[in-house]
């Protein structure tokens, strides 16, 4: 349903695009300073796949999917090579999630940035028919109704500045290799791309399968589960119940960092929460898993209490425990290196 | 037609916004160097305005009707006024041109950007009804079709990188009043926000009067007017019949910069061209006058020669001439004063 009409911008025909009625979800954000790990490492090749994966992720949460990607690349001085790995990025992520990349601009702005300094952004046009449900539902959340769990691959695109102190005042470089798996180093870990849901969860929301997705971006489960919500429910969480990735654990002993400060900081595995009913969830537990990607139950919807708070994350001082993984922290200067 | 249904992206319900059959046309931009000028003045204000008119006038090219605008706004220590005059400057233009402005991105990036860095970009989201005409009309365009000039405010833009080598070489400050108008300084020139074309240009194009429209931005009439021709036609515009602003025969004068690199690097006091026929050039012209906007003839199409060339600037070297205007140019480091 994409062409291109010249250089002033890109002509898209929702109807060809087999839309009958739509209504259109847009979504714009940046990579954060993730970017400044990828210039470090060398490494331009997960960024544009993160850029969408934010775009993407988000739009979802609404109950769309993307039918069209702008990107805008900016530099001091465009380095053709680094330019297209990013490029390359976008473009392979927006194949996978159905997305034509109709183009944006690319800005080599000389004196604004340094030449070695560079910014990406983007831009998600998603459309929904009039008929699917429009996410989150917040008229048909319940009391009892199930929270899932669905693992991130990684930091996905949050988190980033932390990371880079805890990097900066540890003395690690990125180059070493992680102490929970000798054959990936730390840098290959931080660049890890934002999973992309679109393709396990959007059949699953037009067939009215969930009642609400939540992208868990920077604000972690704390304060983006809280955003789909109605006014008097709030969310139990069982951190016991969450599969926290090794990258989270390490940083958390590493950075000395409170589990609190965690959860709303990283994902922490959890790259997005689904808010369903009871009888769904073996369902759609299945359906995602059959996609690839691990979803478990993880708490419950439930009356929000007297002190007003929309989340409760229970058990969540034991959750950070080293006492399996062969990770030792002796003193913060010398970590697992 | 436009929703906020919660944090992660924006609604907008085209059948509401009074569209039947609505393809979409979409564009992305950055305002490009110019903000360093914005900053060094300290004005922040025109810049939100700058980025929508690059938007705006760019899907206006093909026909459409902005609906809804997102901005990506990122620093390395968010200011709360300045960006408040920055996206001020955004809904100020996103309301006169009738489009939505349904948020964005805006990112605090401290280590990637200074703390006094920053940078602007938007994506513009634009509709047009199927059977509106689609611009450019390529196979509509003929022999002695009318090309027409619509004035612009100043710089718009465009052209920044050279105006600030101008700048620096000759030593003069942004604070010092312009030879041509003692009541303003050089900063309130060069930071003249863009014109928005939307109002007087639209619904001439959606009733069949404009067959093609150009906006001219980074490259000039030189390579803008191009983009819009047949293979087998050609512009020829005569550029004694141009308005030149004072502040590119300024430019021209203190840059000492050839004629030809003038018609490349600036609008050169041109915002918009747009190609009709002939029979429809008065009424058009008159339309647009009303509108406050002044417009002109300055060439027509013709059958491209041998040597291939798709444009054509008639009477070049003849255009850039300060005898009455008062501006007197001694010496390069010595300009204006």
């Amino acid at each position: 349903g994409t062409e291109q009409i010249g250089g002033f911008g890109a002509l898209i025909d929702l109807k060809k695009a087999g839309f009958t009625d739509p209504l259109l979800v847009l979504g714009m954000d940046g990579v954060g300073t993730k970017l400044e790990i990828a210039s470090e490492v060398g490494n331009f090749s997960s960024l544009g796949y993160d850029l969408v994966g934010m775009c993407v992720n988000d739009v979802l949460c609404h109950g769309a999917a993307p039918i069209a990607f702008l990107d805008y690349y900016v530099t001091g001085k465009l380095k053709k090579e680094e330019a297209a790995e990013v490029i390359c990025g976008i473009a392979k992520a927006c194949k996978e999630v159905g997305a034509a990349l109709v183009g944006g601009e690319t800005a080599e702005m000389p004196g604004v940035y340094s030449p070695k300094q560079w910014d990406l952004a983007g831009c998600c046009i998603a459309a929904k028919e009039r008929e699917w449900p429009t996410l989150p539902e917040f008229d048909n959340i319940r009391i009892d109704d199930v929270i899932i769990g669905i693992a991130s691959n990684g930091l996905h695109s949050n988190g980033f500045s932390l990371v880079r102190k805890i990097f900066k005042e540890s003395g690690i470089t990125f180059d070493k290799p992680t102490p929970w798996n000798a054959n990936i180093t730390f840098g290959d870990e931080l660049l890890r791309p934002t999973k992309l849901y679109v393709k396990p969860l959007l059949q699953l929301v037009t067939s009215n399968q969930i009642k609400a997705l939540s992208h868990i971006t920077g604000g972690g489960l704390l304060e983006n589960v809280p955003r789909i919500l109605p006014q008097t429910l709030s969310a139990e969480i069982d951190c016991k119940k969450l599969h926290i990735l090794e990258v989270f654990k390490w940083l958390q002993k590493a950075g000395d960092i409170e589990a609190k400060e965690m959860f709303r900081t990283f994902n922490c595995g959890i790259g997005m929460v689904a808010v369903l009913d009871p009888s769904k969830a073996s369902f759609v537990l299945a359906e995602i898993e059959k996609a690839g990607i691990h979803a478990y139950e993880i708490g419950k919807i439930c009356k929000k209490s007297e002190s007003g708070k929309s989340i409760k994350l229970q058990n969540i001082e034991d959750v950070f425990d080293f006492g399996d993984t062969g990770i030792v922290v002796q003193k913060r200067a010398n970590v697992a290196v």
